[in-house]
């Protein structure tokens, strides 16, 4: 079986987002007063062959926090869809 | 009415991405050969206060196309939610 699988990888929620920041502050100067709250993180979209549903989770979990995620300032999720061709 | 607005922007598909391809790489090195076609982009949240859906919509479009993309080489999608606070 094949999963498009599609991560986000976000600053904690605790941390500060300095690119977040700045970009909150570009759209301000620029007019747009009504946005707020900008953060910024990674998407990642990849494919995966797996036995099962479960296995790909469990290898998907496994690279999110080891690669593709720092612990300490990022938190992730994602999500699998099943490709059928 | 106040929406979180969840936007991604990702390198156009007829284009290279070379930080996709070094992190799969990266992946099949270690030992995830299952993995195929990462591909890395933006992932950004924020927040819009405006008078209707299509304001918001209208808004969020401008700013994707003006300010969070280069529209050479990134495409974007976006997802509204409405806030209740």
């Amino acid at each position: 079986m094949k999963f498009l699988v599609e991560i986000n990888v976000m600053p904690l929620k605790a941390l500060l987002d300095p690119q977040g920041k700045a970009v909150n502050a570009t759209l301000h100067g620029i007019g747009y007063k009504e946005v707020a709250n900008v953060r910024i993180g990674k998407h990642i979209n990849l494919e995966i062959e797996a036995p099962s549903r479960e296995v790909a989770m469990e290898k998907v979990t496994e690279i999110c926090s080891k690669v593709l995620s720092n612990p300490v300032m990022e938190g992730y999720d994602f999500k699998l869809t099943e490709v059928t061709d």
